[in-house]
């Protein structure tokens, strides 16, 4: 028997990954920055909000004047004024006045609280009646409530949310450093590859793997760039990695599924500047023909061939990678696990881990995982799948029943 | 007591969903796809595979040609030659002959299976022993087997994800037909607002929501567009509705907060182009405050002010809405739930679904949404928020422990 890999355990792979520094920065304007990595911690520069502000529409008043009020035994009021919006209201509150406001509005000196529009009753141009007492502090936000000075507002290595791009907007952030978006190059190689657009001949099949990859690339925020396909050559193979790695911050050589095509990647990966082979093998399945090696500080990946491997591959092994090279911080990246019922017994083989595609089904609130069935050669297994279950290395298999968590892919 | 809106319940609103229709659609490079909404059905052209594959590296035989081999008692075969990649075998086999074969590799006339080289020995260049015995169709795909010719590949109103775009791609599919991504225009409002750029002067505020709404109409798979900041003045308003009504497909008012832009909104979306005022108030909290009208057959929406409701409008209101003019068709809106139990009780107020920011930690598995306390008023709550959690219409709250769902934000 020909021993074809010496495996590696994922987690010794995936440990790998902080051999890998992180791509340059860059300034962006903040309007562009939601889905991009902050290069740096950003800090509070005010008070937000930086004046008290009503949160209702109603009257700025001293709480104590509607102390004890109700409908049976109204406030009298005296209105003073209005608070213009975006201005600094040029009147105070004393005890038994009160003044329009609106929400966001800002309080008049002497105000502590604002009374809802709602718990009020107009009684002629100049007075209200009050039927609610509000406590000191209510419906209004203080000065420095929602962020203080001085604060953290967002820490680097953190991707930007719809949230985070608003806070960083409240305190003026017009611009902001953030990592570049590492540029993922791919090379399909293999004989037997054709481009799309051509019609196979027999035994040819089109570059479905560059595709599928690109897409997986831009989904994991970093720009795929294909270097075409190069057939199964060493030294145009060598050539095409080394202007990859010249040209990228990572590179994909999405396999041609031969072993003649894995024989030339080896070699060719060996034969690269400062090169290191650092896994020749995984135990993960599919996709334990996967190697990975280190060029010039890039990693350099050889993928299997058959496309719902190498997506397994992706998801589970380079994402993780390319997640460290954007900048991405261990203690932001918050992963949910999506958890389900698996829904029928499945096996597994001991010292490998196997991801199996799984259909989601909720049925009265149970999110049940249905394992598709069919060869790990099928596209159609993974276009009909909504994610992946992980059955572990020492596990011999799941009963259904069984609570597993789901990868979406 | 003052009324100030008449409230929809929730459901009701999402109904009005189906008066707007989708967007045009547009041909687009493959490379490009993934994202984007399908706009037709493709069908595919030819089987797939096109011709008899091996997937495993070994040798193509005749599976009788391995019946009853063992480690004990192995087969002997023939090597009659090796299946170059990319090409159609110029031989066939017979009984007893065996040929070598690439992952990948069409098989020759008369093989029906493939033995891996794991189970086999080179005996010398010209014959091999068998270790195991294949069975017919073993270690193959059948032409055909993954997809068969005239099956619909993806459906039109699908969103192509990389599988699906990898899966055209074998069907040589160089350009598709997508929706548009919809441009949806964003119009800020309120005197107290200012340019982020600028410093705000007593009374006045950054204009956040343009940027949260911009991140957000980005997740959502649409193109924001900003319309600058208009105080309130209701020809002004009147004018930019117009405008960003031509060159958008919907647009979002993101309110200033005061009654007065509430009134101006409301007055000038009367006055627009075949106006229809189809929403006043809606029965969520926070959010209540939001309008919806439509205009030439675009809809127009007024925010609510404080930037936590209007995310929360946005992502349980707006957002089915964008999805519609996208052209998602609704049997491909596989939306999975993520469930978590709440770490503490919360109450509610009957009548109205209540949106609660909640942190999501798992613990020893456990998935548990912990609500976040804090005015919703206050932004840092939507940062701190991995999530939103709903309490429905006819629930006064909720236990500790209860099972939720988590909108993801």
């Amino acid at each position: 028997m020909k021993e074809f890999f010496k495996v590696t355990d994922l987690k010794k792979v995936l440990e790998y990954a902080s051999d890998f520094t992180s791509v340059e920065t860059e300034d962006v304007p903040l309007i562009e920055a939601t889905g991009r990595v902050l290069a740096q911690d950003i800090h509070a520069d005010v008070d937000l909000p930086d004046f008290m502000r009503s949160t209702m529409d109603g009257y700025a008043v001293r709480a104590s004047s509607t102390f004890g009020a109700s409908e049976a035994n109204p406030a009298y009021l005296s209105i003073i004024g209005s608070v213009i919006m975006g201005e600094s209201p040029p009147f105070s509150i004393e005890t038994g006045q009160a003044a329009a406001i609106s929400t966001g509005g800002m309080l008049p000196d002497g105000a502590d609280s604002v009374i809802m529009i709602e718990h009020t009753e107009a009684v002629d141009d100049i007075s209200i009646e009050v039927y609610r007492s509000v406590a000191p502090g209510q419906n209004i936000l203080e000065k420095g409530e929602d962020i203080t000075k001085n604060a953290v507002l967002v820490s680097g290595g953190k991707r930007l949310r719809a949230q985070e791009t608003g806070l960083l907007a409240a305190f003026g952030q017009n611009r902001v450093r953030v990592y570049k978006k590492p540029v993922i190059g791919i090379i399909s190689t293999g004989d037997e590859i054709v481009p799309i657009d051509k019609t196979p001949g027999p035994g040819q099949i089109r570059d479905v793997n560059m595709y599928t990859l690109s897409g997986l690339v831009k989904n994991a925020g970093a720009d795929p760039v294909s270097f075409g396909i190069i057939p199964d050559d060493f030294d145009d193979l060598l050539k095409k990695c080394v202007l990859a790695l010249e040209k990228t911050d990572m590179v994909l050589i999405s396999g041609g599924s031969s072993v003649g095509t894995r024989d030339f990647t080896i070699q060719v990966l060996a034969e690269l500047p400062d090169a290191q082979i650092l896994v020749h093998g995984i135990s993960i399945s599919p996709g334990k023909p996967t190697i990975l090696a280190k060029s010039s500080h890039h990693a350099i990946w050889g993928f299997p061939g058959q496309v719902v491997s190498a997506m397994v591959v992706f998801e589970v092994v380079v994402k993780p990678f390319i997640e460290q090279i954007s900048g991405l911080s261990v203690k932001h990246k918050k992963t949910i696990k999506l958890h389900a019922l698996l829904s029928r017994n499945i096996s597994s083989s001991q010292g490998r881990a196997d991801y199996i595609r799984v259909r989601l089904n909720e049925k009265n609130g149970v999110l049940w995982a249905e394992p598709i069935l069919g060869k790990s050669g099928l596209i159609n297994t993974i276009v009909k799948a909504d994610g992946l279950i992980e059955i572990g290395l020492n596990t011999e298999g799941l009963d259904k029943g069984a609570e597993v968590e789901v990868i979406p892919i």
